[in-house]
C-alpha cells in the first residue's frame, strides 16, 4: 500500500505518492495562491493528488491514506485548520473535504510537527520513541514526538516551542509575548545580531564585507574569512540556540534533538558548542540525560513524508 | 485488590495501604534515619509495609504491587533510585529489592511525578489525560502526566521544570545553571525577595513587621495588613509563577495546570493574576490554548497515593 503526503504552504501544494519505505515515488506540485477562498485551495489540492497518482502509476484504492501538512494551528482531532495567518484560514475542516472527495482517511498536523515524524520514520532518527525536532527560520519551529508519534497537546495547540523564555520581558516577539527564545534564536535574529556587531565594530571584516542585503550566511562567510567579531556572533548565537536545547532536556529529556531549517547546514560548527552548552548546563550536567545533537537529514521532502506517515 | 504506596523521604518513610477508589485505609510511618547505608533504609521499608498491612487487616496476597515515590533521580524502568542526595543514595536498585521480599510488582518514580499521577486519579485532576503539576517548595518540582501516565523522558530523568529558563544567566541556581525558574517562583525565591523589598523599603509595613525569620507567609500577612510594598512584592510573584505556566501553555498544551505546595495555600490571590497573566501571554492569547489553573487537592498523601498508582 501507498500513503498520499500533501505539504500545504504559503506559497506551494506539494503532494507525494510514498510507499511502505517512505521514499517518495511521485511528486506533483502547485501553486498555492493563498489569496482565493479556500474551498478553490482544497480542490486544487485533490486535483493536485489526482496528478501525482498518474505520475505514479497508483490507484486511489492502492493508498491507505492522505496526510496534509499545514501551517498554522491545526486541530488534528476535528481535522481542521483552526488559525493559519499566511494562508488566511479560520477554522477550514479540510480533513472533511478531501475525505469526502478520496474516501480514504484524511489526517492533518502542523508542518513543523509533521517534519519531527518524517526524521524518526525516514530521516535522522529513524526507531527514536522521543525526540524534538527545532527548526531555525524565520521563527523557531518545534516538532515533540513522544512514543513515537507526535504530542501536540490541547487542540494541538502545543510544541510552540520558539515561544518558550529565553529571557523575561526580553525582545520583543511576533506572538505578542517578550523574550521568546526565536527572537534571539531564529535565522531573523541572527541576522538582527549580525547587523548589531557590524554597527558596533565598524572596522570589523564583517561590516566591511556584509552586504547590504545581510542573510543568515553573512556571519558564517566573515568567520571564514578570519572575522573575530564574526566568530563572536556565532559563539553566542550557539549559546541562544543551547539554552533552548537545555530547558527541552531538562523538561523532556528526549533522546535526541534535531536542528533543521537552513542554518543547520553549518553542521559542526554549531552542533559542537550546543553539544558543549548542553553538557555543562543540563540538570545532573555531564551526568544528565544528554541526548543525541545532530542536523536533521530530510530537507524539503520532510513535509510530505511527515504528512504521509500521520 | 489494594495497592500499597511508599512515600520515601529525606525524614519519613509512610506507608499506605490504597483501596481500589485510591482512598489509604492504612498508614503506617517511621522515620528514614537517612544516614544508615539503603540495604538498612530498604528493610525498614518492608518493616513498615506489614505493619501497614497489619492495620489494614489486608494480607500481601490481597494487593496488585507496590509503588515507591522516592526523592531524586529514579530510572522507573530499571526500578533504580540513580540519584537521590537527601538520602545519600545512588544506583540503588530498591525495586527489586523489594520485590524479592514480597514476591509483587515493585514500581519507582520520583515523588513529585508521583504527586502529579495523584492528582490524576484521587485529586484536583480526576480524569484529565494531559496536565502538570508545579509545586513551590525549596524549590520547584514538576510532574508531567501525557495520555494519563507520567511521562519523565529518558533515564526518567525529565520533568525538571524549575530548571527551565526564566532569565538566560539571570540568578543563581542549585543545579549549577543560572536563571532557571526556581530561581524566582520557588518558596525560597520569594523569602529571598520578600527579605530585599524590606531592606529597599525601610519605612513600609514589610520592613517593620517582618519576623527576623522572614517565611513564605510573612509577605502575605504584610499584604493583608495593607502594605503596598508586598503587594508589589506579590504581584511580581505572579508573574514569575505565570511566566513558567505559560512556557508549560506553549510547549506542552496541558488541559490543566495544578499549583502545589505550601503557597498555593494563598489560593485566588495567586492563581488569579497567574491565570490572566497567562491568557495575556501565551501563543494566541486570549485564542490559545489556555489550560486549567487551579490548586492542587491532595496535601501529604499525594506521594502515597501516586506511587499506589503507580
Amino acid at each position: 500500500m501507498y500513503r498520499i503526503g500533501i505539504d500545504l504552504g504559503g506559497t506551494n501544494i506539494a503532494v507525494g505518492v510514498v510507499n511502505e519505505k517512505y521514499e517518495i515515488v511521485a511528486l506533483h506540485s502547485v501553486p498555492t495562491g493563498a489569496s482565493r477562498p479556500a474551498a478553490e485551495v482544497i480542490r486544487d489540492m485533490g486535483d493536485a493528488v489526482e496528478a501525482a497518482l498518474v505520475k505514479a502509476g497508483v490507484s486511489i484504492d492502492q493508498c491507505e491514506s492522505i496526510g496534509v501538512g499545514s501551517p498554522g494551528n491545526c486541530d488534528s482531532e476535528k481535522g481542521v485548520v483552526t488559525r493559519a495567518y499566511n494562508l488566511g484560514w479560520f477554522d477550514v475542516p479540510i480533513c472533511a473535504k478531501l475525505q469526502s472527495r478520496f474516501g480514504i482517511p484524511v489526517r492533518l498536523s502542523n508542518d513543523a510537527n509533521c517534519a519531527a515524524l518524517a526524521e524518526t520514520v525516514a530521516g535522522a532518527a529513524i526507531g527514536c520513541k522521543n525526540m524534538v525536532l527545532i527548526t531555525l527560520g524565520t521563527g523557531v519551529g518545534g516538532g515533540i514526538i513522544i512514543d513515537g508519534k507526535i504530542y501536540a497537546g490541547m487542540r494541538s495547540a502545543g510544541a510552540e516551542l520558539g515561544h518558550m523564555l529565553l529571557v523575561l520581558d526580553g525582545e520583543e516577539c511576533t506572538c505578542g509575548r517578550r523574550g521568546c527564545w526565536e527572537t534571539y534564536a531564529s535565522a531573523t535574529a541572527l541576522i538582527r545580531q549580525t547587523r548589531q556587531a557590524a554597527a558596533d565594530h565598524p572596522d570589523s571584516l564583517l561590516a566591511q564585507t556584509a552586504p547590504a542585503d545581510v542573510t543568515g550566511r553573512t556571519v558564517f562567510d566573515a568567520a571564514d574569512a578570519g572575522d573575530a567579531v564574526a566568530d563572536a556572533v556565532i559563539a553566542q548565537y550557539c549559546v541562544y540556540i543551547a539554552a533552548g536545547f537545555t530547558d527541552l532536556v531538562n523538561s523532556l529529556a528526549p533522546e535526541m534533538i534535531l536542528l533543521g531549517g537552513g542554518i543547520s547546514r553549518q553542521g559542526e560548527r554549531l552542533l559542537a558548542p550546543i553539544r558543549e552548552y548542553v553538557a555543562n548546563n543540563c540538570f545532573g550536567q555531564k551526568d544528565g540525560a544528554i541526548p543525541v545533537i545532530k542536523a536533521a537529514a530530510l530537507g524539503n521532502e520532510a513535509g510530505i513524508i511527515g504528512a504521509a506517515a500521520l
